[in-house]
């Protein structure tokens, strides 16, 4: 089947994904008074009176905006918040389906990144989370960082969403392989959003045990480069603590594990051979991976992960963003922590009861992951304490 | 009934009014590849290739957002924008139960015009529509101004809402009484968002012959007041020609019409009493009118209308948002005009097949008003060619 071709189709007839649903019936003029004025009074002057009422009286408490500003909207770039409205309102659907998540795409007609903290802090009353989406970098990172003392979960799903993902499917491909990631050479190509959240995922997983060297288009980025911005500047304190420099020919050597998040074919056959044994790849560039999955296999990868659903051991966000923000929002968490991010990829893991070679992450359709993604994140933000005092 | 303490009996049940509905359902690998990705990346294309295909293939042109900045919330005044929450989820339950309209609450946690001014555009992208709400005068004038050129129609429907209400009743109320509202002295009193709004509706559908009067709390709104803001001083070069002066007591002398938009018990038996013959008076402050409607019979009113659903004809802005919504939603209007809010009143008020005394406007749980009113705007919107072009 021709996905977008038929995408195209679908999208027309029913005019777009989502619709408004009322919970309350309208059918006289008594339900008027009661959901309208004069009864909504009485609900205001309750939350006028004590804001955090409006956790208990609104639907804000399961309600999730999906904010962009389109300037990275899936391998097609800076297309703009128009053209990235049918991907935010795709997100919207996943949520709903998946967890129960009421959330709407929010696709911002700015993309300066003052302008985007302000606006979202404006939007802010009206949401218990929000879903930053499609973002680039490293506007992403002050983005999200500004927004941490909002009061409300504010996570950017390219980051962290995908960095869940990634760290549970590579705790199951160890087990697979019997290696400890801790002791793992891991190579990360690309150090955009996605790439900096996974190489801190992992880091964060292995308590600083795994040996995380991040590539760019320019090579590692370790501290001889004078060309870095703060973002990756800040990776030289954190990983690569060797300070190992060079191309990706070079680094490949004697590495456990591949992680593209970059372009398609960068990953030669010939640095797959240079890997240690048993080599790991996940090819996750879209929609053509850095390296083919069947030449990897050949050339002697021992599993291989990648983005699309043609393949087996797809990396997909719906696994990871439902069931977080559906944990968040049950435990009335403040923020989203590296805390709970880990314990989502811990619960995404062990979902996968028998971890195989070609079976390291659970089917994307499967809609009881969203549950255990959740509960996992619940309890990890309850645990942590970072909730809501309750309503007085 | 006790409609407050069944209202926050219902919204704690329900835990608010809307939720968001998937208009697709995800149930296996090929729903999620054409819903999401790879598929949805052929639209966001489309799309970026041609922004004006985004309403065809996305739910922007059936979503309106109604913004607030909780500065003037119902009777409650200046509550802020969290305890103004549950009163734009009830607008958007009845956009979407009278007209079909997708509406959600955005609560703005700014109460600076240049700011909501700029969050507006912002959102802008995502919306077919923004219906502004519950905004203090003169900041709303202002904000609704700025925004006429954003390409969607921007209503801010205190004002224009009302008003469209106003008018159809009035005109109802003058056939009753066999008056011409041409000829007719029309006293307001309230010249915040609606009284200014009224007085130039009425203005409007009289092409400028009617005598209107606008009062504030200080006295008529006239050339010789010094304190007046620049939306007041505007009303001196269209309406109260004769330029008169003076407090309720003395401009009331003769009036054929008081509309109330002010604070309650402020219009007294004696004033009744020294309008003209058969006088018509809505009373519109809430929950207390500007005078008892039986007071009001007594002292020789020949028509009362209030805001309240407990005495004959109530003014009910349920009557007309939803329909001037829907219509400029199905015109593509890029703005709502004055002729299209005289056609909005037109259309209510001939909807009422045999006005009477008790009588002059709709039900306002009758949910076929809305499709009337649609109509009308629709057609006007396309008369005036203020619609958007079609898609090349």
């Amino acid at each position: 089947m021709n996905f977008g071709k038929e995408s195209l189709k679908k999208h027309r007839k029913l005019a777009g994904k989502i619709e408004i649903k009322s919970k309350a019936k309208i059918e006289d003029a008594e339900d008027l008074a009661i959901f309208y004025t004069p009864g909504i009074a009485a609900v205001s002057s309750e939350i006028a009176k004590n804001e955090c009422k409006i956790w208990e009286y609104t639907s804000r408490s399961n309600f999730v905006a999906v904010v962009t500003d389109g300037s990275a909207v899936l391998g097609l770039g800076n297309i703009g918040p128009e053209a990235a409205q049918p991907v935010m309102a795709g997100k919207a659907i996943l949520f709903k389906e998946f967890a129960g998540v009421d959330a709407i795409p929010i696709c911002l007609d700015t993309q300066d990144t003052d302008e985007i903290v302000k606006a979202v802090k404006y939007l802010a009353p009206s949401f218990g989370g929000i879903n930053l989406e499609d973002i680039s970098a490293p506007r992403c990172f002050e983005i999200e960082k500004k927004l941490q003392n909002l009061g409300i979960p504010v996570m950017h799903d390219d980051q962290h969403g995908t960095a869940v993902v990634v760290l549970a499917g590579l705790i199951n491909a160890a087990k697979v392989i019997g290696k400890k990631l801790e002791n793992c050479m891991i190579v990360i190509n690309g150090v955009g959003a996605a790439g900096h959240a996974v190489a801190l995922a992992i880091d964060e997983f292995t308590k600083g045990k795994a040996n995380i060297i991040t590539l760019d288009s320019k090579g590692a980025v370790c501290r001889n480069r004078k060309d870095l911005d703060e973002y990756k500047e800040d990776l030289n304190h954190i990983i690569n603590e060797g300070n190992i420099c060079g191309d990706l020919d070079k680094i490949i050597c004697g590495a456990d594990v591949f992680i593209g998040l970059s372009v398609g074919n960068v990953l030669k056959a010939t640095m797959v051979k240079k890997m240690a044994n048993n080599p790991i790849i996940f090819a996750l560039a879209n929609p053509v991976p850095e390296i083919d999955p069947v030449e990897a296999k050949k050339a002697g990868a021992k599993i291989v992960a990648t983005g699309r659903s043609d393949y087996p051991n797809q990396v997909n966000n719906v696994l990871a963003f439902p069931g977080i923000f559906r944990g968040a929002l049950d435990a009335k968490a403040i923020k989203i922590t590296p805390g709970m991010l880990n314990a989502a990829a811990m619960s995404l893991a062990s979902y996968v009861e028998s971890p195989a070679i070609d079976k390291i992450l659970p089917n994307p359709i499967d809609k009881k992951v969203a549950k255990a993604v959740a509960e996992a994140v619940r309890k990890e933000a309850i645990k942590e304490g970072s909730i809501r005092p309750a309503c007085k």
